[in-house]
């Protein structure tokens, strides 16, 4: 490995690593997959019951090393890199998305402990986290607020001793409260009694359900569980609805100093937003895999023949082999594998910020993974649905049927564009901040990745005319930034920001092309240098799915462009009312 | 009414005839809604289990006139114009579409003993399917056939009496049994022995599950129910599984000529993919106005304000007022009310075809209605699915949530894209079909229909500029199409039709707009001559909604023609494998 941060590591044994991992994958995630649609995690008398696999799947996650694995050692972790945790999650998350959370927020609870907690906070917690007996949440949204952090009502009151009184409520606390495991930790966003309005004035907390005591024994610490919410996918993921200190006896420990709550929270949110992305990622691979099996293996019609007619004497042939199932499962196949390219690219980034030894290449690292991490939040997400809704259209009529497992992959996608600020947020994150940050710097970061790979394009006779392309939309996207950056220099921030979403989809379908054409570029390498890991067809199949995302996706671009460089203005309030039915 | 057929009908008789449907869908539609998505239709022991509102439903329908009220006076109906009849079933569908499919169905079985059975069949069952005391079904799809209907392989063999013995099993077949009527007349193709193969040997049938006899008793004419299907969406919408003949003694009366089938069937297909359409744009519409009201009344966050930052002292606003919540409800009303716009028209020829005496206006307006309707079937489903998938997210967490109907419209409206031929079928017909029929005769018709809305937006200066746009997409049609029909000419019928559905995205995108241009054109008259039946704001808001379908959805339409237009041919099978994982 190029960094001396992962020296203990080689790809052997981080191989084993990931062989161990889809073990686990197929033995306790995947077998519960069905079941835990059918059975769906419930509330009762104060209680939530879910799964057993929700116990033994994070007690085994923690003995794995998929809780801790990344950390320091000296903050009990095994330093391993970021994209091998991020392929194992992804593996299991493919197996069953209905568990890995449970052990990645827990994950999540701990790195932010572990980064901006003090020792004896570091020295109750952590250790019982990363082995996984205990389990870790984040505690943001209030019923009243929402996605609007700067609305979070939670009040945590100052006391003589070395905690807070917390007083609130969190709903849509996923993995909140269930029978399989000893404790909870919450990582809780409150306001300090006399904190200033807005987002200045968030705290961070440890909220523990049950506090340890001075002699090991742990005692309530008037967490209540007040229901978990039913929802139409993903239904083996609890998501609850927790009251903080009904009883005035809920203590909260401080994490790091007051009113940076959300500057901390915001540590573990990228890491979410990226974890989202590659469960959306996840669930789109498992779902074209599913449906690429039905279609191998269901004999239904004929294919045109060149007269135009078919022979109904002939034997019927598999679907596969009709053009438009083929155009979806290849459209499936395109979102799938590159929307795991971008989360690994992120991950990888990840990897060198925390490793590299230089400073510049720690900052860019840094620079380039926000300006990407809305894009990987949200194009897994957003596509992620569209190629499953793809995948259930593959199925015809069993496609909706209960009895064929693509209704619960749609089902479970869709609360992916909503996990860890919508859609709508990432845009706003995405075109409102991190493109205008240090006067664009990540942009041209990103600008110079994709240039780079337009330049090892151009050296393969077969993939140059897509490296023409994506040059192409690189320089319209500057043609659409001078666009929207001139409302920005009128003090029109509302207009800049309104179709920000429709630039989202603009800049991560041009994202995923330069992915495309990156990992079309290695393949074409591989086949060129006779360096074939895999069968050649493999490679050939990448180089073809590229051509295909070209054809099929790349061309929604200039639409997107028009669009955002309408100059009418249809969607922010004015004095008309629009919506009279 | 322009046409005599209609005389007896005037706008205030309709009116009130609307009027008694809207009370029927409050009353006994819409507060079943979601008790029948949380009380699945199911088996047991030879039974299909529905909501008692199903036979209350289907009875009361008939009382209203719902399911014969288009056929002519001396078949027992009505001749109430299809336009009214498609607005009245809009309307119950909007507020329950887990109900109207029961009647619907009823009524296109009888159609077609109407329009092809002899005088007996006609005496036997219409009267009692009309009046809603026995239901009709559609039986077409096997489970080894699918959509294939070369494939069907039920076998009548022929008698000595004047009915055939009927052998075989359907599946998919919706409605296809309950306890709340008395009979069922299920209308179904099958083959008669030595037919030819394929669809050239495919005969209709009527096959009651319980046979009348001259004593006026039912007897049973083993017909076996042998399951219903459980599917994400649409619960209370039975979906069997029927066996015919296994006791050797099904009797089956042929309609019509025999091997005619499929052309009989397509008539009673042509209406129904109508009414998946209407089914589509209803459940597409409920959806709009749910999230439309939550939006309303939701409030959180705050405006940008136009230094950039957000004032956290001010009171939250309403999420509608957020740029990007009305991009997608203003999506949501340009998909849902572009869609009933379209299956209005279609209605609307409909009635010109049965009405007019003039042969050339009769049959142009027929030519015009078999183009349309796969558009008509297309639309309103595929895009339904992406509208209500943005009221989801309208709605954030709490759309993906069972608290909130949002999400059952979502798993609800999957279905339609599939119902009566497959999009991928419909993307077909349309390209192979019906854009060629009569050397392209009804694009013409189409062609000349849009030249006159765009004559029309011409006239307003504020609408020339979309008039300019329809015009512009019009001719980039017909050069898409000079592209793609050189491969018919070149006998590559595969690789014509192999990007049917994409084409089908890129004229149905041109066709509603057309529709959006034709309802700003109104509008804009009404507001001009101020003949206004409604609110000024109502006519206004037509116009801007047309202006957000022009800025946020017509821009893809030249992506599409560039893919259209791509060389590239990678979605048909060759040698090299595909499919590499």
């Amino acid at each position: 490995m190029k960094h001396a941060r992962f020296e203990d590591h080689d790809k052997e044994s981080m191989d084993i690593f990931l062989d161990s991992v889809k073990d686990f994958a197929d033995k306790d995630f995947y077998p519960y997959f069905r079941e835990m649609d059918e059975q769906p995690a419930y509330y009762d008398d104060g209680k939530i019951i879910t799964h057993p696999q929700v116990g033994i799947t994070t007690k085994k996650s923690g003995e794995l090393g998929l809780i801790g694995g990344i950390f320091d050692y000296d903050e009990g972790g095994l330093q391993i890199p970021h994209m091998v945790y991020t392929a194992a999650m992804t593996i299991l998350e493919a197996a069953n998305n209905h568990l890995p959370g449970y052990p990645g927020l827990t994950m999540g609870a701990s790195e932010l402990i572990v980064n901006f907690g003090n020792d004896h906070l570091k020295e109750t917690y952590v250790p019982n986290m990363i082995a996984g007996q205990w389990a870790g949440t984040m505690c943001l949204t209030e019923p009243q607020a929402g996605s609007s952090l700067s609305d979070v009502a939670s009040i945590a009151s100052p006391t003589d001793e070395d905690y807070y009184k917390l007083k609130g409520q969190k709903i849509f606390i996923s993995g909140g409260d269930h029978e399989h495991v000893d404790n909870f930790v919450h990582l809780l966003l409150a306001r300090i009694e006399g904190a200033p309005a807005g987002i200045k004035g968030i705290s961070l907390f440890v909220v523990p359900k049950k506090r340890p005591t001075a002699d090991g024994r742990l005692e309530s610490n008037d967490v209540l569980t007040a229901g978990d919410f039913q929802k139409m996918g993903q239904k083996g993921y609890c998501t609850t609805h927790l009251v903080f200190g009904e009883n005035e006896d809920c203590r909260a420990w401080l994490v790091g100093e007051p009113n940076q709550g959300l500057k901390y929270m915001f540590k573990m949110m990228n890491g979410a937003r990226i974890a989202v992305g590659r469960g959306g990622a996840a669930v789109t691979i498992a779902a074209y895999l599913a449906s690429l099996q039905y279609a191998k293996e269901r004999p239904q019609g004929r294919r045109v023949l060149n007269h135009g007619k078919k022979d109904p004497s002939q034997e019927q042939t598999l679907i596969i082999n009709h053009a438009d199932v083929r155009r979806m499962l290849l459209l499936q196949k395109a979102i799938a594998e590159g929307s795991l390219s971008l989360v690994l690219e992120a991950s990888h980034l990840y990897d060198v910020e925390v490793a590299a030894l230089d400073k510049t290449e720690k900052e860019n690292s840094n620079l380039l993974l926000e300006l990407l991490t809305p894009i990987v939040k949200t194009y897994p997400t957003e596509m992620g649905c569209v190629s499953i809704y793809n995948g259930v259209q593959v199925l015809g009529g069993y496609g909706f049927c209960s009895d064929f497992v693509l209704q619960q992959y749609y089902r479970d996608i869709r609360i992916f564009p909503i996990y860890e600020g919508t859609t709508g947020i990432q845009s706003i994150d995405l075109l409102g901040r991190k493109i205008t940050m240090k006067g664009g710097a990540a942009l041209k970061l990103l600008a110079a990745e994709m240039m780079s790979t337009i330049k090892d394009a151009q050296t393969h006779e077969e993939l140059k005319p897509y490296a023409k392309v994506l040059d192409e939309k690189l320089q319209l996207s500057k043609q659409v930034l001078d666009f929207l950056l001139a409302f920005t220099q009128k003090g029109e921030f509302e207009r800049y920001l309104s179709d920000a979403t429709v630039f989202m989809d603009f800049l991560s379908t041009i994202v995923i092309g330069w992915q495309w054409l990156k990992m079309a570029v290695k393949a074409k390498q591989a086949i060129v240098t006779r360096q074939l890991t895999y069968p050649e067809a493999f490679y050939e199949s990448k180089i073809h799915t590229m051509k295909f995302y070209f054809k099929y996706e790349m061309n929604k671009v200039n639409g997107l462009a028009d669009t955002l460089m309408d100059e009418n203005v249809l969607t922010i309030p004015a004095e008309k009312e629009v919506f009279v039915e």
